[in-house]
């Protein structure tokens, strides 16, 4: 019990805690390739994108030269509220396995949003706030993004309009009315309300949705009201310098006990997770200082990393933003609405494809049942009720401590807790009941998403 | 901004943190008068109440000696996956209302059960675990304690049944699958397994049952199976010397900042989180050390104080409990299924009951659709999603600092924030929408309940 001088779960000290974001580009030797403008095929401007985004989210989003970027006072204010999240040693789980690895975790569900998500939602309604605006439009997938953005909303006066993914607007009703008691306005997607949204309807009639169309819808709805811009919860280059701080964090407790990790496991969805814990350690990697092994999981369902190609994509369904060099399915793939967690993005953040491409990350896609049983082990011996999205997680650090018992060996792993399951019990309930399914895209699912994918900008394949 | 120095949050430190529970009975001067057999008329024994609780619970139950009761080493270890909870400041708070008066909060939601109900819930496991037994019966309401009781239980390895009043089992699949994923089997109550059950439905045909009817379902199973014991979340002796930990730790906190409160508010429905919140306080009373105004905010729907008879009654709807002389409606007393809150137990915590006949203590009902705005209002500028039974004290918290605001008077406002809401998600839609009502039960409905009241004991009355 000697290891018991660390503690259960380490916390930092306030002037322990990182007064600055990390910026991975500002260390990648391949820089992630630039957004494009649909329109001219040329890297989108400072300018253009101030169009959707906040000025200084737009300067943030551009950045590739600076590794760390000052956080705010206001925000690291804001952070006293719910920060520093802990890392925690899995004593339980690892008792539960009998395994001799270590296992810790990065607790992130320890607000009110119940996930990650605010660490960029603060920051984004922060220059929002900072620049004058009325308010700002986002999508909803599995409702964490737009509970978080509801609250920072709510706590900076912004008005907050958000599209949620309709089914998940159906099947998580509980969400839509947290999001609605902070203030916010929600719109089930594709709605009648955006000119994109009609025409997705018209074309798919009867769909449920995606997060590509609801980022179209968002979108389309900050360009037309005066004094509102766009807000994104996940692939974006500032969401991961948001991120960071799971990361850093995770980092400075680590190193705070001379731990030092052999793998870091985080969930996929778009990226905002996986990017903010495992950027910092990426850094070191990048820079030669250490070595990590670093598995992006990511559903069965949803396999952007494991079987989607890396290409030039629009980032929505109604291929109205940006494109995007990334590990996409197609702005047009649908996933299944039969998969519960929110991980169901079509593309990938371009810094982690590039990541991904560079080979400083694996990849693994699990199917939903495996991941429910995962979380109900976690929650018996942990005692957290955590997020689909987390399981995924958890379901490969379970793999590897196992892989640990039968070879002996004792590695440190470290995965990224993003959030509470609190919303999702009635997929639990499904699990709990024997009736989950799982689901894999054939090769020819694939290929009708593959068939949205741009041939242009030919010049920059 | 000079009181910047107290923090937004305080926590305690580790060596800070309470090493013994307190026990009000220790130092009442009119104790509070005994559980009684309802088969004798005379007080319960240890004998006796062993045969439904754990032993060492039983002895806690009967200590009115002991005013300091040593929390077991295990339980405290226990703690540090969830406390210290903290003390927060509701800045946001005070300058949403322009208030002169200095309002702090203790949030006892931040645990994966959402309440401060594990607090009884982990040392009624430990003690069970401790006796060897196989595992525990219990009923719920809102579910706040059965999800904290299936999470102590999942921690020890112990069996848990859960008897779940058939309102919230109907209303709230979401809370009943949290239990199931943690192990627990859920029944709802009145059921046919039990023959209490059975009886309460064929007197009340179609009722959606009430606390009291779940109270006497769970103490029969534990009597009718072997190696079970009954527990209880709130109105019991142990409860308050269990919950005991929020009132210490609140003085501790207050103290480490020379804070003095003038006002201490609890919501009121067993008194499970109210005792535990104001007996620290109480007893300074009692000793003549300090003067507080204490105040029980209850539903106006389920208004056990303000129009309840202190009078010895049985705690269950079946009449199979002991007699406990406290503030009761009537064991009959069923209440309004439209009142969303978990405030809807018939009779209050005899000691609690005790403090307010003697005048310690003051007591309001408020209505859902105002303790809903103030919810409300709550979230948008705190950031916590507060539980409907936690918005009671909420409610009142806001009247007194807007007294102040009218007086100019710079009082410390003190409350207990008992929990989340995720799971009230269906109430907070009615709210939303405009569609709550309030229930009043009139004299006729009162007088109803009261009739339930047994004359026997007389001698003790």
């Amino acid at each position: 019990m000697s290891e018991q001088k660390i503690p259960y779960k380490i916390y930092l000290s306030e002037d322990e805690m990182p007064k600055y974001w990390y910026n991975l580009r500002g260390d990648m030797k391949v820089k992630p390739e630039p957004l494009l403008n649909p329109d001219t095929g040329k890297p989108m401007t400072h300018e253009e994108l101030s169009v959707v985004f906040c000025d200084e989210l737009a300067a943030q989003e551009l950045d590739e030269d600076n590794a760390y970027i000052e956080i705010p006072q206001e925000i690291r204010d804001f952070y006293k509220m719910y920060r520093p999240a802990p890392l925690v040693r899995a004593y339980c789980l690892e008792e539960k396995l009998q395994t001799p690895a270590k296992i810790y975790y990065k607790f992130e569900g320890n607000n009110t949003s119940g996930s990650h998500k605010l660490n960029s939602a603060i920051a984004q309604a922060y220059y929002a706030k900072k620049q004058g605006l009325k308010g700002v439009t986002t999508e909803t997938g599995a409702g964490q993004w737009g509970t978080a953005l509801s609250m920072a909303c709510s706590y900076f006066g912004l008005d907050c309009k958000v599209y949620m993914v309709k089914v998940s607007y159906e099947q998580k009703p509980h969400r839509r009315e947290v999001m609605r008691t902070y203030g916010a306005s929600v719109t089930p997607s594709p709605s009648m309300e955006t000119e994109v949204g009609r025409k997705i309807l018209a074309e798919h009639p009867g769909t449920t949705g995606s997060l590509g169309c609801a980022i179209s819808e968002a979108v389309e709805t900050a360009k037309n009201n005066e004094g509102y811009r766009y807000v994104l919860g996940s692939v974006l280059n500032q969401v991961m310098l948001h991120q960071s701080i799971i990361g850093l964090e995770t980092k400075a407790a680590l190193d705070k006990y001379g731990i030092k990790p052999d793998i870091i496991i985080g969930c996929a969805g778009g990226g905002s997770n996986l990017g903010g814990l495992v950027g910092p350690f990426v850094g070191e990697m990048i820079r030669g200082e250490a070595d990590y092994q670093i598995i992006a999981v990511e559903p069965a369902s949803c396999p952007s990393f494991t079987r989607g190609q890396f290409k030039y994509d629009f980032c929505d369904t109604g291929m109205i933003c940006p494109l995007a060099k990334m590990y996409t399915l197609g702005n047009g793939f649908i996933p299944s609405s039969s998969h519960s967690g929110g991980l169901r993005f079509h593309g990938m953040s371009p810094i982690l494809s590039q990541v991904y491409h560079d080979g400083y990350m694996e990849a693994r896609a699990v199917e939903q049942t495996e991941v429910f049983a995962a979380a109900q082990e976690f929650a018996r011996v942990e005692g957290i009720l955590p997020a689909p999205e987390s399981s995924h997680a958890i379901k490969v650090a379970i793999d590897e401590a196992m892989k640990c018992k039968e070879t002996g060996e004792e590695k440190t792993i470290v995965f990224g807790l993003t959030g509470t399951g609190y919303f999702d019990m009635l997929a639990y309930q499904k699990f709990n009941d024997g009736v989950m399914t799982d689901y894999i895209p054939t090769d020819e699912d694939l290929a009708k998403g593959f068939s949205y994918i741009p041939d242009i900008p030919k010049n920059r394949e």
